[in-house]
């Protein structure tokens, strides 16, 4: 039995007590300090605000003052934190990591490092820690096709855990595997983060096509599927020029992860708003206003300065990216989308050169 | 401007009419002796009796009896017949044939060839033409995800077009590209046609994740994802085994195919049918009686004999085929479907090695 401490009481972090509780685990979960009314319930034995579900009743909740306790010796810390907040909650909790524990995360995005780059997470999280910790805390990040609320109702889900000490991913591996969590471990960090970033941001685009038949009163699941495969290989390009393999692109962290994000969820009714008809600011502000934040809507912007970095590395062309270049520019310029949808949708190519 | 012929007035042959007469070309459509009734109705002005919708009136229809009149001067034929009974009308296409003549094909599938061995269908046209025309009349396949109505609603679309002579397969593109309908071209028949064929055979699958909603009371996209990238992992497999390649699986003819049949359709319904608690048997005769014939059903079974006819020639292992092991045991011995998929998530692996 391993003392797990998850850290973030959304819906990822919370789902996890799941595959943990059915293995038998010590769990600890921590909320952070926007996660206080959830840990209130919780604690009296209502269900998760968000799942709506209740959750296995012998894990330990704490508020956010608690940290100190709810990392009493623990073996493996799961951050479960939103992308731009990863970077100053993981602050707090560096201060009890020990040498050995492990740090998973399952947070998806990108930010700035001190130097201004854009980098995957795990570079934030290991620049984070102090000298005394680097390469004595292993990092895994998580990837694939995972909504939070299955793996609470047990849908079978595979994941992919990735490090770049193998060992501690699979050590992670065995503590959260169940007969319905499958986990597969790789150590192409890289690829699993690029693919757990970028299907946010093509999403919005299959969410487009979605749109496009309220405007034209018709299916466009041809144009879904075109566009589909547009963002595999784009994914692949972005990835191999960050240094990944294509082997994510084409398994659990690309192209499973963009089918699930494809059929449901925020991304995608982002972009069906913007297809519909509704310009991207009044799409995204609509949104705001009923409190939800869309990943996919920084991702674009990330992809896309993320892209131009990588071609001022001489690692890739933009041209490259019909597709990233059209969403930046629908989303962030108010290109119109079924125009420019059906313009990029000639330059792209779905035959990816391997 | 081409003269074209098409050969089958069902769906997706009738919906060709529309890029072509877009691009002004001179079609004639030519019905098989099951369209009698629809070329009657296309010529009374009706709409066709599938799509409900009106074809551009300026194309010329003929009867099964009117063949010779149809294949007059042709520079192009299209062949949209089911994959079972292609090469018998074929067959009838032969005699009309002059050397030059360019014959595309949208028949996805297999078949036996004369000596019972599993072919692609390209195959089955090249053994049907005489020596005289053998490698005279090239031969182009069409691969990626094209519901055929939408290419009449005019939705954008991309499809891949191969062929061994690549020179037949631009000129097809040239006749056939319009600003809604666009045509990648590659020479890679093989890798099209496997994933054309499998996409049928492996969407029953995705279905059955749909299906397991109206058995288990909850949704399982997470299932179905992990589903869907074990299913161009192993169409990755076939392929190559075949000698195809890679690129055709993760592009339109295969990542690409799978999601739009995976989103709707008959080989997702059948599925959807299975998960949600029906037998293999019981599903597959109740969409029979409904006169809906699923093409997936068939291609899970030439899959499966396929695969194992590569292993006799040591070209793969059945063990690396669990997800189309299992759809066979599922679909042909009414193996429980949920029991089935559940437990062979646990052995696929969605990190294709490349």
């Amino acid at each position: 039995m391993a003392k797990v401490t998850i850290i973030g009481a959304g819906a990822m972090g919370s789902a996890l007590i799941v595959p943990l509780a059915d293995n038998g685990h010590e769990v600890r979960l921590w909320g952070t300090e926007l996660d206080g009314e959830i840990i209130d319930s919780l604690r009296k034995g209502l269900p998760h605000p968000k799942h709506k579900h209740r959750l296995p009743s012998e894990i330990a909740t704490y508020q956010v003052t608690e940290l100190e306790e709810a990392m009493l010796d623990t073996e493996l810390v799961i951050m479960a934190i939103t992308s731009d907040a990863l970077e100053n909650v993981f602050d707090k909790v560096v201060p009890f990591l020990k040498e050995g524990v492990i740090v998973g995360s399952v947070s998806k995005g990108f930010n700035y490092d001190q130097n201004g780059r854009i980098v995957i997470l795990p570079e934030i999280l290991e620049n984070t820690l102090p000298e005394t910790l680097r390469n004595k805390v292993p990092i895994v990040v998580v990837g694939g096709p995972c909504k939070a609320i299955e793996v609470v109702w047990k849908s079978p889900t595979a994941v992919t855990y990735s490090s770049n000490n193998v060992e501690a991913a699979k050590y992670m591996q065995s503590i959260l595997m169940t007969d319905v969590y499958r986990v597969e471990v790789t150590d192409d960090v890289i690829g699993t983060e690029v693919c757990a970033a970028m299907k946010n941001a093509y999403s919005v685009g299959l969410g487009m096509a979605e749109g496009f038949k309220a405007k034209n009163g018709f299916l466009h699941n041809n144009t879904k599927a075109a566009l589909f495969t547009f963002a595999v290989a784009e994914m692949g390009i972005l990835t191999k020029a960050m240094g990944g393999s294509l082997e994510a692109v084409i398994g659990l962290p690309g192209v499973g992860d963009l089918e699930v994000t494809g059929e449901a969820g925020r991304n995608r009714t982002l972009g069906e708003l913007i297809g519909g008809g509704l310009t991207a600011s009044k799409a995204v502000e609509k949104m705001r206003e009923e409190g939800i934040t869309v990943e996919g809507y920084p991702a674009i912007k990330f992809g896309y300065y993320l892209a131009k970095q990588l071609e001022s590395e001489e690692k890739l062309s933009l041209d490259q990216l019909p597709l990233l270049r059209g969403l930046y520019s629908i989303l962030y310029e108010n290109a119109p989308a079924y125009g420019k949808i059906k313009e990029l949708l000639q330059n792209c190519t779905g035959y990816y050169k391997i």
